[in-house]
Formats: structure tokens, sequence, C-alpha cells
């Protein structure tokens, strides 16, 4: 709309933030949609899914709050040194969900990314849920990307997410039963931080544990401090595995500071230790995948949550310049 | 992103709509952005200026706001018996605003009205304010753009919009003092509908009737029909003059109705009368211009005064679509 | 603070408007704070007390929203030609309320305004309550003003508050109980307006019938049109009494127009019909009391409900501003 | 719990109200829970389905917020001269909904509608949705009902509701076209009455048109009134059938009253004219069933649009209650 | 409902959870309402009473909020090791209280409990108020239970609650110089935790220091960790007693953790500190009872205070649980 | 109205707390409005300005929220072990802010600062914000106060305020380039504390840095505590100077204890933390200024940041407090 600017000089097309300083650079800015052709170190893949949830969730509105979000944030943090400006990350929009078919919807996730893996193997996909569903497929077309080479995972959550399938089917209280059942990926590379009590069965909890899976709980955090937890998450996971992919379920996060979750309570985890955890994360090659679940900003309070997690994406990403560095 | 989409079968742009049923046409899809060339019948502008407002006013985020609501609406009105898609309406962007130069800002409206008359004499402009500032340049432009051609104002509002310059300039409060002393309109050929009960001072309405502005108050409008007061207001306005703009302050509208004003109370008008107001006025060739102000997003409720907004301009729109048939 | 206007020329003292305009009265400045000297038209009172109420009520915080929304309105309304600004109206404060003696804070309302008839015997109260338990000592004390007169009431409520005392004791659902049994008005004076199907019990509308008080529905007034149940009421509550005293609960009103009520619904009356029901009764001499209860401001939107409540009392005081020219 | 409260006098079950007056039975009273034996004269079962919506959808919790409104409405109305009390109607409970398989909650509504009516074939049933999809398996047992009987539906909605199959596959948006194309009512005895401009698409006006549907705008009921359209309904719905289904989509009412449903917008129905209009069709022997759909209680304003349904369905009974006379 | 089940296949009962997973068991099915005999180890009873309050408070419906939570919360801790779902604890339901017998009402909370621990010696009552007014009667009953034997106090709270008793009687701001005056806990005896600046006069810090109390600040908590302070606690209000009364009131907890107090404040303790000091509280035999008041539900975000106070109860009992495995 | 008092018992004055306890002094009684003569220790100021803010921002309405909130405190601080109400704090109202010339506010509040100064040397400013852009007029009046005295700045905020005045003039993103370029503060004697990642852009931080501003992030407080950075910060902002003002930007607190800021986020200080600062810089004699800024209440939950805010200064003035002592 070039020409027209010149002729109509204060007229500005619709989608141009309303203050523009040409100093700053906004994640709006730099996250910009994909042309289907660049190549990526990393791109954000929206996965508007929720009816896939037990209970009522907005999550299938995640993927547009976390992008409003993008405006309010900017490339640089002084904390590590960081421009991440020049980083190659895109947006890849979101995949298409059908309003009924919901076993389809899983369908078109992991043929999405299998599809976007064969032609870009090594760009970082970061799904930006949904409800917590979407990691099974997920996982599956993750894991399939290099052939024989294994895969850990680090699954952040105050839940376990293993519910038998009899009582409400494929939801997104059963992504890492899915996972264990389909032998995707060995129980013995799953750990699970940020369990909270009063919230899991124990059936479920003896489920985890007798498939090897290492839990520990947001109660953990708090004693020993993440680093430590990470330290042997990292451990575990890594254990005989070439990738990993980290799943973070939002709900993980004290509820004063992620009121915008389906699932909310207070004894969760706090931010700095999740942001700590992300940056380490990030700044290690052999974590290849990583997706953000269950928020659902219809229930949130002025966006937080999702600025929240726009906070510990770029974060991750922070990490991850640190990683392109070497 | 074509290409992409045939590889990548369900990844869809960002800006897409989560549900397309291909046998509807929303409003988003008909009012699109315009290219700076194509000839239009209309051309809806966004004016988010409120710091001009007298109270705090979040009116400048209305223009979003009402873009957001036309994806809410199809083009199709089975009442009249209309389907607006192929009118030649597009969005014509935002006028920019600085951020501190409130004055600038006017001038900014006007000279932007003033180039975009001069290149297409014919276009009908739909101002989406912004406060009702905006109306004064808007209303300089305008009678400028036919020289020798008199206007005449239509103008729903529960206020009379004349306060002194004194107390706080040039404001929201001012924009038919501005109109007046400027002598850019003959207070003859203004009507004024709407106005209410202890929303307005004695001399201030003392004023207007001393410059021989017409007003209906919202309880004649109420006992005596909006058609008989429509009727008196054209004989009115069209006394002596060549075209008509008309200027819709949405907190004419009763709270219950618009509860998305600044300046809210009961005993406002009903929508069906402003329904009936703006279909007919749509249908005159004379009216040429029309702007609506004074929404605040920011204190509204689920979006409905914007939702309704847009239902008047489609209705004026519906308006429109006759006049372009005869 | 005079001097340090002159000394430090821009500190305003703390309670001055943001913003003044020198040619518009406000409510605010016209219904000052009284002296207690004054002799006055009508005062406005204060009655904060809502645990007397059987549900949850916060209307103890309506006098504070109701004198909030005094900023929000002039003293003018063009459709009655009368500017209020010169009727000798002030504002007399709140009865104290005692937090746990909620029997003595029904003798605090009546004892304070026997002391205020007594001495200031033409003054017109206006009670903002409050739930409608305190119109049961308040017409208590407006009887006995005049002894030898009688008294009628017009009352516009969607229920008959004529709860049995058994159940709950003295509350917000007994206030007309307390005033048949009492004896201080017959019930053949007593005319309800706005009753409401499915919001009071059989037996209760016996009980009224019984004592012979006429009932009209809120549908009635839809059908019939507020003027001619005004005659009608006008003439049973008048028919042998020598003042009338009026009782508003503003949850007569449709919940869409007055939605910040403890005990909401649709089919309510429509302001209108208040308004001009309301206007008509100020022009009346007979008419020398008025209370406005039951709403609640912890509950509201934008305190549209207040704002309506101070637009029925400033419609009341056009009417009154008629009554006092002749 | 009898002996409990003797032995400690003030210890109340958990469900039982805060307050009781021994003198007003609530609707809440009324409808208890069915004991599967009863005959009743109506039954009001809970239809929890909403992720068949086609935009995000809380309807699945309107079940729980129209019993929650129960709560604040009595038995009695005294326009109609009614108790209801006495009157067969019991709550049945929900429907249970499957959390993924949606179809599959489809073919449970139809069976559980088909075995009941079975068993109780004379019992009106009384659907509270949930969205609209629910509507049709609900027609297809309903016609079942008694085989070699017509059916006629009136259809009160602001949507035509026969969206394609191939965009979203069966949904809220596409009752009507499963109901047309099964071929289980014919479209010469569907009415749709409330259907607003710019809220449906061209092709799917001609569609009902073309299937021989008669379709009544909202702006028809404002300028024609509700009783005139009923009157023709009647007689078009009831040309050769023997029994009618009433579907009642809330969004055909306007917004300002009707906030809480998922599709808003402003021109939309009166209350009145509803309650008019269902009162109306409870009389009416022929009139065998009614469904209440598309509140979103999530997005409502103090469950107002919930206690609006309740208020719609207790004038219904009202009238089913004269018929009930006769 | 067992037949009808067989029957009418899907139709569920009201009050039956939409979601049920086998496997699972919440706190919802396992403290069930009591049958008035059962022994039990603990009873929770909802106390529903906030007129007593000085401010407006909506504490009445904290019971039915916490009730509420109990459908989000299961009865296993990984951290504790512990499933309650066998311990006997039951729902004894609320304490009738009567509309504006406020005084009668504190009488029936102690009669009731005295009832109560007469029959069933060894019951942990698990208060759930309302306002803290209820906690005088509670603790008078509380000290007459077993003769003989001295009570200690630990109370949680950013007030003394020792305001004088003329200025507003007995309130929510006066338990504990109820508790003091009435000699039935020994001011050497009682411990309060949590008390924060500018919440408090000095006049009554001087109350309660010169009357032997001991007091730890907020700060205090946050400077020497909850350990230290509730080993002294212990130590102080366990000399020469025999049992513990727990009283806590959720203001202790700062604003953003429990936003739904009637007064909150920022600097207030962090929920760990509490949970770790009711799990250390539920171990000790000698604790035998507790309260938790002044929530206000009806000015809480998503119920988080609610569920706030449902987990510090739950983990109250997971001490319990290991105090009974002894 | 003495007198009235003893002639209408019960009758108070309209702006009488409705409960008040002779035994407790609020921070709204001791706060009183000043009478322009009296000489302070310190004055509360508002600056109502927020139009000058480039996102939209309701901050003119903190100096009334704030007001509001000091009926919610106390005098007393037992943490402190200090009573505030001897000392001469006053509230001087709130600059008069123009509705449009906005560059003439910022020269109100500079004229109106260097007036009050002239007058009273030794009064400490306490401003109440608006947005930041009034600190850059009101760091010009302060330096202006002791000719040859140097000043050194505290400075605790998300971002560092330091944007270009091309793209928006002077506005809340500009204080510190204003302060910085008029060369009236050496920014080697200024210190940002809080400053977080992905607020700020690199061009910016280079900007202060460049000009010997020393930069604490957020991120440096978590780690490293508050009183270590407050020891480095306090040598470099006194290194040379004479006197020291703290401008609080309250966004620099974390979204869930500070939510009703314009720009919100995660990871940020910690309230004990700005409570300590605080505190400390009240005891000493060279903090001679302070403002808070950057709140906006319209956002704002149940009025807490503001509440938070009001916390902050008293205990500051406790710090102050102990300088008086010495
Ligand atoms: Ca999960
Ligand atoms: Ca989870
Ligand atoms: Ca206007
Ligand atoms: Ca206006
Ligand atoms: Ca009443
Ligand atoms: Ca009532
Ligand atoms: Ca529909
Ligand atoms: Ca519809
Ligand atoms: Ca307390
Ligand atoms: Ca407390
Ligand atoms: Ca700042
Ligand atoms: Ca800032």
């Amino acid at each position: 709309m070039a020409e027209q600017e010149n002729t109509y000089q204060f007229l500005k097309p619709v989608d141009q933030a309303a203050f523009r300083d040409h100093m700053e650079t906004k994640v709006a800015q730099w996250i910009r949609p994909w042309d289907g052709q660049e190549e990526l170190l990393a791109g954000v893949i929206g996965v508007p899914l929720s009816k896939t949830s037990i209970s009522h969730s907005g999550a299938s509105t995640t993927p547009a709050a976390v992008r409003t979000a993008f405006k309010s944030f900017t490339t640089y943090s002084m904390e590590y040194g960081v421009d991440l400006q020049d980083l190659a990350v895109r947006d890849l929009g979101d995949i298409a969900m059908h309003a009924t078919d919901l076993m389809g919807n899983h369908r078109r996730i992991e043929d999405s990314l299998r599809a976007l893996f064969q032609a870009h193997p090594a760009l970082i996909p970061v799904l930006i849920g949904g409800d917590h569903s979407i990691t099974c497929p997920a996982v599956k077309a993750f894991a399939d990307r290099h052939p024989g080479k294994k895969v850990g995972i680090i699954h952040f959550d105050a839940h376990h997410d293993v519910r038998n399938f009899t009582d409400g089917g494929v939801t997104n209280g059963t992504p890492f039963r899915g996972i264990l059942e389909s032998g995707v990926v060995d129980g013995r590379n799953i750990v699970q931080i940020g369990i909270r009590g009063f919230m899991n069965s124990k059936p479920y909890h003896d489920y985890v544990t007798s498939h090897g899976v290492t839990v520990f709980s947001s109660r953990d955090v708090y004693r020993q401090g993440i680093e430590k937890i990470i330290d042997q998450a990292l451990e575990i996971a890594g254990q005989g595995t070439d990738v990993l992919y980290v799943s973070f379920d939002v709900d993980v996060i004290d509820q004063a500071y992620a009121p915008g979750c389906p699932a909310i309570g207070t004894g969760g985890m706090h931010p700095w230790d999740a942001l700590d955890a992300l940056y380490r994360l990030g700044t290690l090659p052999q974590v290849q995948g990583l997706d953000f679940v269950c928020i659902d900003p219809t229930v949130d309070i002025r966006n937080v949550t999702s600025r929240l997690a726009v906070q510990f994406m770029l974060t991750f990403f922070a990490g991850v310049a640190e990683r392109a560095k070497i």
C-alpha cells in the first residue's frame, strides 16, 4: 500500500500498530508469517483444538491470544545479552481444525507435522495449543522424524495425563497414556515436573511409576530448587536418547501467576523456576521440539497467562540463541 | 501462501477464520482493505482519536473493535431483500494519530479527507471514531468537497456538543460549536435528534436554538415516532442545501442497548428507531457522509456496542444499495 | 482553599471535578450537603441498610453509588423546559447504621425522620435505600407527620413484600405486611404497580387482595399503558387520603434496564413508563415522600442502575418544579 | 436426615436453601428430580452438548445454569391466575454426553428420547440445550413417537440453521438442514420466526424458501405484532399436521435482553413477544415438545439469559395449565 | 434412580458429574453428606454468617463455594504419599442462620457445636465460615468439650481482631476480644501469626500484648521461615494446654494468592508457608478443631480463594492421616 | 454540621465512613486535605495525567483510586514499631490538568512544584501519577530546588523510558531521555532497578549505558537480593550528589502482584523487595522526593494495585519516621 501512503499521507493499513518506535523491534515484527519456503531455525504453529478437553475449555483461542501478546514484547533481553530479531523464527499459522471430527483433528496434527518435518528436518516446532491432547500426535510425528533415534520427554504439568481411554476417549487427560502405550517413547525417558497434590489419583501415579516415568512434584521444585531438578531430569530423559521434546502445560504454574488455565490451583511452580528451566533447555542442541498447552484465554485476566507463555517462549529462544552461537 | 497450502495441507494462514462456510459471505470478506486505486461507492475509515475527550475514553480502540465485529455479520438482509457483497465498499485503514499533538491530529483528519475527496469525489466516507471531536475537521473537509454546494447535518446524539472552548479547548464536547462558529454549515440546516434531559445545560440549549439549530429530544422520538421526526429533519436539513452529512453519536441509544459509551443513561433511543432512520438516510442520494462516534469498547460488554454500530452501518448500506439501484 | 489556589495556581482540592464547564451545572453542584438549617423543598437522605435482606445484598452501598452518579447529570431538561438548580434540594447525608443491631436500625430510621419532620414539616424526603425494609419505619414516621391526615401509597415493585414474619423476621420481604398490620395505612389506599409473574406466591397475592390492596401487574402496564394505570392508582390511593407516599423498588424495571438489583427478571416495566409516572407524581402536591430501594451496586454494570435511579429522581423533581410553579 | 435435625437443631443438609418461606413454593421445589416412574405431564431434560458448535460455546453448562435459576422463581403467576405447583412436571436429569464422540452424542439424544417416549407417550419434553444441533435428533425421535401422524415445527431463531454439511459436518448450524433432508418434517410445515438481517446468507435463505419453509423476520414481528405472526405460523405449521414441536433458539431475543448467547445482535425480538407467543403455544394441545437452545452461561451477565429462559418456560407451562383445565 | 438408568440408558441424575473417571476419587465423592450417625474422624460444617461483618461481605456464600471446589480436587497426594479417601470425613451441612437475629446466630453456632461434641466427642470440626465472628462461639463450645482441659489457639490472620464492642457490637472484628474477655482461653496460650502492618491500630496491638498474646507478623514469617515460627507457636500455645484450636483467616495470605477476601493487601503470607504449617498442625493429636474464615466468593476471581482454602484443608487432612497412622 | 448531629441524632455527613472505630486511625483520617499553610514533612500530590501515554491508559484515575485505598489502611505498623499519625503529612490535592494541552500540563507540573518548593523548601513531595511522563518536569523542579546541589535518581521500572522524541513526542516512554538530555541529572547518578527482558530494545539499553546509567534487571534483584542491589544503587546515585529522588513505576512489580498497570508481565519484582527498598530509602535524609506512576485503575482488579502503592508509600513513611527520630 506504499503508493496510497504517499497519496493520503496519514492513512495507514489496518494491521499496522497504532504506535511504532523505529528504534524498537516487537516480537510481532520478528515472528512474521512464513512464506512456506524460508529455511527456519524454529516455527511457531498454532493448534487451536480444545473440544478434546474433558471439561469446558477455550484453549482453542490460545494461538490468537498468544499472537496478540506478540505486540507487547520486544526481541531483546539485557539479562541474557541477546537480541533475537535475527533468529530465523516465523509464524507458520494454524493447523486447520474440523468442527466435529475430533479424532480426525489429531490426524491432521500428526500429518501436518510429518509433512513439515520431511521438508524442513532441522526446524524446531513450537506448538501453541490447544489442549494437551495435541501432544500425543505431535510426539508421534516428532519421533518418526529421525528414524533410529530415540526420544526423551520433559513434561511440565500439574497432572500425569494418563487417564484411561474408557471413560472419555482420547482427551487432554490422556496424552501420556497415548505416548506410553504406543511405545513411541520409553517411560524411562519421560520426566514429569511440577505434579501437584490432590490433582491426580493414586492409580495414575502408580501407572506412571510402573512405566518407569520419573516424577518431580511442585513441592520438590520448591524445596530442591529448579536447577537440581533439571539436572536430574536431563540425566534421566537423556539416558540413551538422541533428542528431547519439551511439553509445557501452563497449569504447572501457580494460579496466582497463570490464572487463565482450565485446571488451576495453589502450590504451583513459580515463573522464575520455569524461566530458568526453559532457558537452559533452550541452550541444549538435543531439545528439538516444544509445546505450550492448556491455556484458556476466555477465562484469563488481561491475557496475563498468554503473555506469560510468550515470555516463556522468548526465554527458551534466548537459550536457543546461545546454542546457535556455539 | 497457495503453495504452502498444497504442501502442508492443513496449515492455514494466521488471519484466516477458524470456520469458513463457502456458501456465506461475511462482512469481513466484503469490506476488504482498499488497494488505494479502486473506485469506491463508500470507504470505511478508522479515526482512532480519543485523547480529545473531556472524560477518560477508550474510543480510540473502536475502529479495531468494529473490524472485529465484521466477522460476525453477513452481507445479506432478507428484510431489505439485499445482498451487499457487490457494493464497492472497502476498508481504507486508519488515519494515523500522533501520541501527543492532539490539534495536529484534527489537521491530519481534515487533510487526509481533503486528499481523499480530491482523488475520489464520489466516495461516501463512513468514519469510525474516535470521539466526537473528529466530526468538526471531517465536516470541514466534507464541506469543501463540492465548492458552491451547501451542506446540511443530521446529528444523532444525547448531547448538543457545543461547549465553550475556554474550559477545555477543542474536545468531544465542542464539535458543533466548531462547526457553527466556523460557519461551514448554517445552524438552520442542522438537526439534532435524541437530545436527552439532564445531560445538557440550559445555556447550551439556548446557544443551539439561537443559532437556528432544530432539536428533537429522545422523548420526542419516543412519542412521535422516528418516521415523523426524520420527515421534519430532512425538510429542515435539506432546506437550500445540496448534500447531507450524518453524524451518529452512539450514546443517543439507551444504555441498555449501547452500554459501551462513555456517557450513558436511560431514556435513550431504541435501536429500531435508529435502524429505520439510517436505512432511510441511506436511500437518499444527497447523504454523502456518515460517522459513528463515542463508543468506548474498553468499557463495553461482549463488544455489543460495536456490533450494534456495525448493524447500523450495514442498514445504512442497505439503503445505499436501494439508492444505487435507481 | 482560595488562598492556596492563588499561590499554587494549578493545585486544586481533592474533591473538585477534574473537568468543569462554567456554563453547566451538575447535579452534584446543586444537591450539596445540607447545613442543617436551610429550609428545603426536598432532602435526599441515604439509608445504607441491607443486612435486613433475605438474600445477600449490597444495597447498603447505593447511597454512595447514587451520589457518584450525581456528577454525571445536569440540572436542566429541555423535555420539561425546566432547570432544577434553583429548587431548594440538599443532601442530608446518611442515617448512620449500627453494624449488628438491625432492628435498632429501623428505629434509627423512624426516629431520624420524626425529628426531621418535626423541625421541617414541609420537606419532601427522598430516601435512597438500602433495601425495602426501610420503607416500613419511614412510612410510620411519615404517617405521624400530619396528625389526623390519612396516607395513601403508590408502590412500584415486582414483589408484594408481605412475607410472614415467622420465617425470617422483619426483612426486605415484609415492609408492606408491616405497614398493613400496623394499620398505619389502610390497604384500600395502597396500590402496587409492576408486580410480576413467578416472583410471588399465591398466598401472598391473596393476602394483599384480602387487605384491599389494588395490584397492577407489569403485564397490565405493558398492555394498558402507564397513563391509565396511574389514573386508576391515583384514584384509589387518593380515595379519602390527604397525602401520598411513593415507594419505588427498582427491581420493578426489566433486568435489561436495571441489572443491578438483587432480584432481577425479564418482563419488567420499561423505563419510559416509570419516567412518565414519576413526572406526574412529582406534579401532585399531595405526593410528600418518595423512596428508591433495592439497588445493589456491587452487582451492577457500570453503575447503570444507580444512574437510572438518579434520572428517575430528577424526573420526579421536574414534576415537583411544575408543582412549585403553581 | 430427620433424626439429625432433631439432635442438632440448626444443622441443615447441604442442598437446602438458606432461606425458606413456608408460604412460598419455588420452582426448584416443584420441578424435583423424577423417580423414573411417576406419570408426567412434562419433563425437563438437560442436553449438555455444545462441542458441536461451530464457534466456541459454553452452552453445555446451560442445564446447570437453568436449574440454578429455578431457585429464583415461584410457581405462581397472578397475570395468568395460575399456580403451577400441582402440574406433574419433573426434572429427568441430563442426557450423559461422551467427551469426544460427538456424533454418538446425537444418537444418545435420539435413543434416550425414543426410549422415554415409548414408556411415557404423553409426556411433553422440555429440552434444555446445549446448542441447536440437539434439535435434529430430538425431532427425529419426536416424529417417530406417533406413527402415522405428521409434525409441524415453529422455530424461533435469528438464523435459518441450514448450513451445508461439507464445511463443518453436523453442527449447531445445520439442524434444519438435517430435518429437511431427512424428510422427517415437511418444509411446508416449518415456520421460522425472528430471522435477522446480516446474520444469514442469501443461499441459505433461498434454500429454506425453496423447501417451502415460511420465514418471518424479527422486523416482521416488530412491525406486525407477535399475535398476527403466531396466527399465521399456526395456520402454516398446522396445515395437515397432527402435532407441533417448538424449537426456541434464545438468540432470537435482542442482545440487550439475552446477552448470554454465542451469536448476539441488536434488532432482535422483545421478551414480551416471546412470552405472549409461548403462552399461546402452551395452551394448544397439539404442541407436544419444546426446546431452548444456544444460551452460553459462561459469557452471560448475572445469569440473566438463563433466568429469561426459565421465565419463558414457566409462561409456556402457564399455557399448558390452561390447556390442562379444558 | 438405578432402574431409570437401565431403562433410559443415558439419562443421569442431575447432581452427577458430567465427566467421571472410574480410576479417580474426587473430594466431592469422599466428603459426602453425613447420615447423622456414622462415627467420624472429622466433619466439615458450613457456617454461612457474614452479616456480622463490619464491612460488606459475602462470606456467607463461602460454604457453597468451597463445596463447589470439592469437585476440582482428588483425595491423593503424592507429595505426602497419602490417599485420604478412607478417612472418615463427612459433610455435616450448614448451621442454619436466621435472616436478622445476628446474636441468635452466634448462639446457634455454639449450641449446635455443643450438641455435636456431646454426641461425638472425638470429631474434629472443620468450620467453613462465614466471617470471623463465628470463631468466638465456636471456641466457647470447643473449650467446654473436655471439662478440665485447657485450650490453646493458633490464629492465622492479618488482623488482631480485638476491636472494642462499643463501636459496632460483636462482629468479625472482635472474636479474640470475645475469647480473651470471656476467659475461655488464656491470652498466654494464643499465638497470632501473619499480622500485617498498616492493618491494625496501636491500641489493639497493645491490647493483645497486654493480655499475653504472642504475635508474629507476616514479615516475621517471611524473614524467619514458617518452620521456626510454628516451633515457637506450638511451644507457646501448648504451654500447659491440652488441646489446640486453629483459626485460619484467609486474609493472612497475600492478595495475589487470595484475592477473594474482604480485607486484602500485599505483603501477606505465601501459600507454601500456610501449607507447611497446616500439614504440621494436622499431624499433631492435640489439634482438635479448625476453622477457615473471611473468604468472600462474591468478589473472588474464578473461585481461586475457595480453591486455595480447600487445598489448605486437604493438606491439614494429609497431616491428620499421618497422625492417624501412629 | 455539629448542631445537626445533635438535632437529628443519626444523620451523619456524606463523607463520613460507614463504620468508625474510635481506637483506630485510618490513613484517610491522617492524610487530610492541606490548608495551604501548615508546615509539612511530606505532601501527597495527585498528578492525573495519562493522555501522554503511548498506549491507552487510565492512569489519570490513579490519584482518586489511591485516596480511596487510604480508607483501607491504618497508620500503625507493628513490624517497624511506628505509628505514623503524628507525622505532618497532608493531601495537597491534584495538579489541575488541561483536557488537550498536553505539553502545557507538563509545564503546570513543573510550575506548581517550583512554587511549592519555594514556599516549603523542606517538604518531601510524594507524587501520585499519572503516567511516567510526569517525572521529567517533576525532576526539573526538584533539581532547581536547592541551587548548587546535585541530584541522584533511583528509578524502579521494567523499562528504560528513553524512547526517541521523533516517533511520539514527549510521552510516558521518554522521561529519562528528557532528564538525561536536559542535563538536569547526570546519567552516572541514575540507577535503574527492575528492568525486564523482552520489554526494552537494544538501542535503548545501549543509550542508557552510554550515558553512564547503571542498570539492574529484575533478574539481578531475584538472584542477588534487594539489599545488595540497594547498597550498590545508593553508592552510585549518591556519588557526589546531595539529594536523591526516587521514581517508582509500579510495573516493575510482577503482574501477579500489580495487575493494574498498562504494561504488565511476569518475571517482575516481588513486593517484599520493594517494601524493603522503600523502607530503607525512607530512612535516608538525602531522599527528598518520590513518585509512583503508571498504575491504571480502570484495568485493575479490586483496586489491588493502588492498595499496593499505598502500602509502598506507607512503608516509605515508616522509614521517614525512623529518619525523623534521629
Ligand atoms: Ca496436561
Ligand atoms: Ca495439567
Ligand atoms: Ca457527541
Ligand atoms: Ca453524546
Ligand atoms: Ca420490594
Ligand atoms: Ca422487589
Ligand atoms: Ca439456531
Ligand atoms: Ca441462532
Ligand atoms: Ca480475622
Ligand atoms: Ca483478617
Ligand atoms: Ca516507566
Ligand atoms: Ca514501565
